[in-house]
């Protein structure tokens, strides 16, 4: 039997590591929300007391989220996901500065809401570079640095990808590409409210983030976007954000990522002390235990939450729903691309085998887990692993 | 003193008569939200316990949103607002369908959520048909047979306007779109939900509906895109909502959505049964109690919830604020215009004179409204008309 907290009563699934794809709310976001839903709901573009009230919760939220990446207020524009972000931001931005130049510059371990929007960029006349990474899945900043042209007008990267967790060297690369006047947009989805994160450091324009990734609801995110900097507008229509973003407010989810927001800056280290001895307990015991392993991302450098590695001659997918029947819910990397089922475009730009890549497993940690769980996952996957291969013997060999 | 229900403790306004820019959630829309915020949070797309979970509650919601509006469930893609919804709908099935044609017919009523995008796909070369209203709002289903070409790909008009509340003849405009073979999408944000809606019957191939017009939550709606209809995606990346819209699922949204559907399935008529006689004391005891008062809009075939006038020679704002003194809340016309002062597009074209636009009153009813606050409203508009034509008296007679 798997550790049981109880928490999830309805879920026969005790052990929850895959927070990449989504983080549960926190009990006092979920609290903070029900103190909202039924008494805000004026539309705050209208003058009446239920219109101002609600202009009073969403601007008390916008600042919670600002304080938590160091930014104004105003420089903060709320979405419906990190996906629209994305999209709003290349976009926006490259629509907005085409007269400029038309050359953008981007890595190969993007998230698919940067690399398909660069694509449909790219039909229009865009010239897209998009850079190598290392074994680590590093970002070089020299080679950041040599892409830029004159006709360069925006790089965008990520600050660190969900399927391997290496944190990019952001703040240096943001330094070379603003002594350019070059745009700089940053995917931070995974690092906003997981890791000290302030967009003046980043020397970033524009910066993605997303409430799901620290423990507020889905459907709410916002996009930062540095004072003075043009950029069209992504869904057209009414007033809302200053003219920048149509469509009625999502007003429990920007009152849940506030809340959320607000209790990432103040317990983030607390949580980061107590997940990275987790995380390198897996990092470290997951290629002692399991023959043919092999830890992907950086071993240091990498989300504090964040293990993820390869076991070689198995299908990561069957090894997450053998060990789904024990209690333990893993991913075998992007949420986004499960589905689609090719080969991770992120492991194959780190130099992972193609014959390799379908053996991935992401194991992502939240603020809940406990030492016995990890001691649970490392004692359970290792028999599963092992029946897999006797189940396919002729895999390895071959 | 206004009557008080004390439901929002925290107002001190405590009539809302404001239902078109935002429906307060329902005790029981809260209440599901509740059951599913804190346990329902797993990544639909991935395969284990806490995903699966996930990806039923929100097929169960789409089941019910489908309901509403005799749709299948496959045809049904959640999104963040009405807003998105139009110009998902106008960008993805223009772009998808430009080599058959680039004309576009819509009307010179539509809200600006279909009028900008429409704009932005002129200056990409389509040519946009605007459709001119009779003085009751109502479109002429013979115009819009009129205007179709060889070259009309798509038609897209609202089902009612929020500002004026006619209900358009949109079965009959749908036959005869249809037979030529051309698009159809209606803007139905005002009427879904709210008025018995069969997309079969209209004969629509996309139709724009949102949560927030029948007491769901903000921040989630939908497009009914009819099965088999090609449209390009708007926010690219995940493979979510059957590869046509990216984005981490709006879990809480979509969970309140398809309970707000559900109620609004089961009591559209007995909601409809108590508003009807409401709006209609309205219609009836404005124009009697207030000199220079003009009802705008049509008299019967009109939201059953909707009353909306011109107050000549007064703007609707002052009007507006002194109303929220009295403890009620009214809107001056479109939400998403209130900030942008600007003469309504909408009064216009029904042939308001220019200078009688902006004592605009919209007064839109919701099902805890009762009679008493509708007798309290005729009571408190009349005197606050008096003196403030007393305080501005040049005004009338110049």
């Amino acid at each position: 039997m798997p550790p049981t907290k109880n928490r999830w009563k309805s879920m026969s699934t005790k052990v929850y590591f895959d927070h990449m794809a989504n983080t549960p709310p926190d009990p006092r976001v979920i609290g903070e929300i029900n103190s909202k839903l039924g008494e805000v709901f004026g539309n705050p573009l209208n003058l009446h007391d239920y219109g101002q009230k609600t202009a009073e919760v969403i601007e008390a939220a916008r600042q919670k989220v600002a304080d938590l990446i160091g930014a104004n207020s105003n420089e903060l524009i709320f979405t419906s996901c990190g996906s629209e972000s994305n999209n709003f931001a290349l976009r926006g931005l490259a629509k907005a500065n085409e007269k400029k130049g038309k050359h953008i510059i981007t890595s190969s371990i993007e998230h698919f809401s940067v690399l398909y929007p660069l694509k449909e960029l790219e039909k229009e006349g865009f010239k897209i570079s998009y850079l190598p990474v290392d074994k680590f899945g590093l970002i070089d900043p020299a080679a950041v640095t040599s892409a830029l042209t004159p006709e360069t007008i925006l790089v965008s990267l990520t600050h660190a990808s969900n399927e391997i967790g290496t944190i990019e060297p952001i703040a240096e690369i943001g330094k070379a590409v603003k002594e350019k006047g070059v745009l700089f947009h940053v995917d931070a989805v995974q690092t906003a409210g997981t890791i000290p994160l302030n967009v003046a450091d980043l020397k970033v324009d524009a910066l993605t983030l997303s409430a799901n990734q620290f423990y507020g609801p889905t459907g709410i995110a916002a996009l930062y976007l540095k004072k003075g900097t043009r950029l069209l507008p992504f869904i057209l229509g009414g007033t809302q954000e200053d003219g920048k973003r149509a469509g009625t407010h999502n007003i429990p989810g920007i009152v849940g990522m506030g809340k959320a927001a607000e209790l990432a800056k103040q317990e983030l280290s607390a949580r980061n002390s107590k997940l990275i001895p987790l995380r390198d307990k897996l990092l470290k015991s997951l290629p002692e235990k399991i023959e043919d392993f092999f830890v992907t991302g950086h071993p240091i450098q990498r989300l504090p939450s964040h293990a993820s590695g390869c076991v070689r001659f198995i299908e990561g997918e069957s090894m997450s729903m053998f060990l789904n029947m024990e209690g333990i819910a893993v991913s075998t990397g992007s949420a986004c691309v499960s589905k689609a089922l090719k080969a991770s475009h992120v492991l194959l730009a780190i130099g992972v085998n193609p014959e390799d890549v379908h053996g991935s497993l992401v194991f992502s940690l939240g603020n809940d887990n406990t030492d016995e769980e990890v001691d649970y996952l490392l004692e359970k996957l290792p028999p599963i692993v092992k029946r897999l291969r006797e189940m396919s013997p002729l895999k390895k060999g071959s």
